[in-house]
């Protein structure tokens, strides 16, 4: 028969077993950190009518999509997780209980030019909670409060979570008379990091600011000497407008309660050149850079909007929240070999190798360790003793049992740390507590190491 | 502005936050049961090379699946786990260990006709073994022992998983003559449960067997009296096919070791009716019942297989392997009243509802909770004391503590029982212990109970 060549497309990630197993450890340091913030998990369907997912349309969006018809649907894969959930909101927000706090980790489409690290199948980490009306500014801190602790958790040390917020920056446009040319001007300084400070001042030139004005732009969002100099510098464009000050006051708030949400200084600090692109953000704005990588730009972005679902109900729902790129992530910090060797990834603690015929004896030993809650292989094939040993090691599994004549009429067990290749004989009813104890002795590292 | 609907297409189940924590909680069970049974977790891409996935091709399969193209090429969404898992094991066979055993808890697409019950987007979960070569008949008592345990730990108790095996099926026909009409025969067959014996005759007829052979083939697969009086009918038509042969003694291995797995007798049965439409089974073959509720048919299916991925590959990759539809089966759970009301689907284990202005000694409270493991939510918002513990309330938060001025001075906090009403004050250092303690002595149901 004519065989077909199995491969994945390009641009989708798919890993091997090993690997697979730090990504889902990653996903549970995820999951269990979101619940620990009292986060409800959602899931909605990658599929959606076109007209939902396109209500905002234009731009980038509309070209990558995915977008097919079905009989007579014309229907899209999501292509982020905020969308679907402004959609669910507005459905379910009778039924709903506000603030809303959910998380949803899931796969996310966007066709894409093909290049290294960039994938158009990819995992998106959502938190949001969304307000009726109203939403207290303690929130805007809560959430970087919780990436700093999923970082933290993963096993990351030098991050950076860099915080603004959008009314500073749209009062002191303003009060340059230059709000019109907010979002222009937003987008060049967004680039300061990129280009420099004297690029960036040509082309604020260039969109028809005089030099007075590109100065005092430049000059503002240069304010440096850490967090409480930058907020000290604002003292100085207080009074001239409302917009500003208020905005001023979230920064030094959301500053203080980071604070009491136990962040460490060093793992935050206020950026006044952080814009986020997006006009939809009001509040608020997050980028988190890993110190000792910048080149990959920011891991985690969010911030506070509000009106998430403006596009389906005029209940206006304002909120906050921050999207990690998981794949994207994994695939950068294997690439700068971030993960831990050592992390464990086998798919098992032990391997039961019977060495007898009839596999009764090491079939109610398997069950009975996984009873103890031992993650148990029994690996039956009629192989070669090396070759049994060899699947064990491959696999990495710690420990093997094997199981033979003179084991089962002494109702003992031979137990092998494959580590150390010391082997000792048990009896059987005791391996599940030897086993268990040589485990919790080793140090359970986490997913990320930092050198 | 004009508001757009918002609606999930019809055949996507999409849960309320309570629904899908229960949901959740399932799939939790489901990983755990696997992952002690050594099983590796797996996640392949939704989309894939429509010529991938149809590369067997024809019947439903081609008319159901969503296939659209992007740029110039022609793309597919998955339809079952098991062709992306035929394509993974072709494709990283040389870097993969066998036996293979991974799980994969995945949402698969089929663009059935929308009815009630009736998804078009839907998790499978599924568990396979995977040999190189040769795979030993162990492996296909374990497979059902698993679903077992997964099921029991659920809290299902009446349910039979009926196990048969093609190989006496198939030598029972070869005995008759029948081979050529084997396909035919079993489809017909299939349907004794639905139609009864006297119609399924008439089938038989209609396709060209003798009155006689119609009789024999129904007294053979009318054989009843429990699994031993099953096993023992075999015994009369041995000595007569290899095929069959062969077949009796697997069935007969595979309910020996199923017993040494700790199955109960209750829960399993040998069914010779068994034949799974499939071509592709070719030993033991499976199907779940609920024996309360026979209409909803097979809720976990599948068995032994010869070749997994023969269109991508010359390698001989025997299997056994297992599918559970989880979204049917959570909706028949919830229509059937069999989700438990009582199993824990709120967000938080406490909620904390600051009574000042200043939320710092709150947010230092919030965060003591959950570093003392607590899921914990903070309410900020400025609302009246009614509405703040309304929000407790309805999201079913079983903790809420009040935290006030007099408390911030006494260093004191004020835990609310939200079920018994009862409130005591403590020092806020013992208000976690406090709250852990009670939690542990609340038992944790299951996810399903039966009536």
């Amino acid at each position: 028969m004519e065989k077909i060549k199995p491969r994945t497309l390009s641009g989708f990630m798919e890993l091997l077993p090993a690997e697979q197993q730090l990504f889902e450890q990653m996903i549970a340091v995820l999951k269990e950190t979101y619940a620990l913030y009292g986060f409800t998990p959602l899931d909605t369907p990658l599929i959606e009518a076109s007209e939902i997912l396109l209500a905002k349309g234009g731009g980038e969006t509309e070209k990558q999509i995915y977008r097919f018809t079905k009989g007579d649907s014309d229907l899209a894969l999501r292509f982020d997780l905020t969308v679907p959930l402004a959609r669910y909101v507005a459905q379910h927000s009778g039924e709903l209980v506000f603030p809303f706090r959910r998380f949803q980790i899931g796969k996310v489409y966007r066709g894409e030019r093909a290049q290294r690290g960039r994938f158009r199948e990819f995992y998106q980490a959502d938190i949001d909670i969304i307000g009726d009306e109203k939403l207290d500014i303690m929130n805007e801190a809560e959430i970087p409060s919780i990436i700093y602790r999923v970082f933290t958790r993963l096993g990351l040390k030098r991050f950076r979570i860099r915080v603004n917020n959008r009314k500073v920056l749209n009062g002191f446009f303003a009060m340059l008379g230059l709000s019109d040319k907010a979002g222009d001007i937003l987008r060049t300084v967004d680039k300061l990091d990129k280009i420099g400070k004297e690029s960036v001042g040509a082309q604020l030139r260039e969109l028809g600011i005089s030099a007075d004005d590109t100065d005092r732009i430049l000059a503002f969002l240069s304010a440096e000497g850490g967090t409480d100099a930058i907020l000290s510098s604002l003292a100085a464009y207080r009074g001239q407008n409302e917009t500003f000050d208020r905005g001023a006051d979230e920064l030094a708030t959301v500053i203080r309660y980071l604070g009491d949400f136990g962040v460490p200084a060093e793992n935050f600090a206020v950026d006044l050149t952080i814009a986020r692109g997006l006009d939809y953000y009001t509040g608020t704005v997050y980028e988190t850079t890993l110190l000792d990588y910048p080149e990959i730009g920011s891991v985690c972005s969010g911030g506070r909007y509000d009106d998430l679902a403006g596009y389906y109900t005029d209940r206006k729902l304002p909120g906050v929240g921050i999207s990690i790129g998981l794949t994207r992530l994994f695939f950068v910090l294997g690439d700068q070999g971030l993960l831990n060797p050592d992390c464990p990834s086998a798919p098992a603690d032990v391997a039961v190798l019977p060495m007898t015929e009839d596999l009764s004896a090491a079939v109610s030993l398997a069950t009975s360790l996984r009873e103890a809650g031992l993650r148990t292989q029994l690996y039956a094939e009629k192989k070669k003793f090396k070759a049994r040993i060899g699947y064990a090691d491959k696999l990495g599994i710690p420990f093997v049992i094997f199981l033979g004549e003179d084991e089962i009429a002494s109702g003992q067990a031979a137990v092998r740390n494959m580590a150390t290749g010391e082997q000792i004989s048990l009896p059987r009813e005791e391996a599940a507590g030897y086993i268990r104890r040589q485990l919790s002795a080793r140090p359970r590292g986490t997913v990320i190491v930092e050198r």
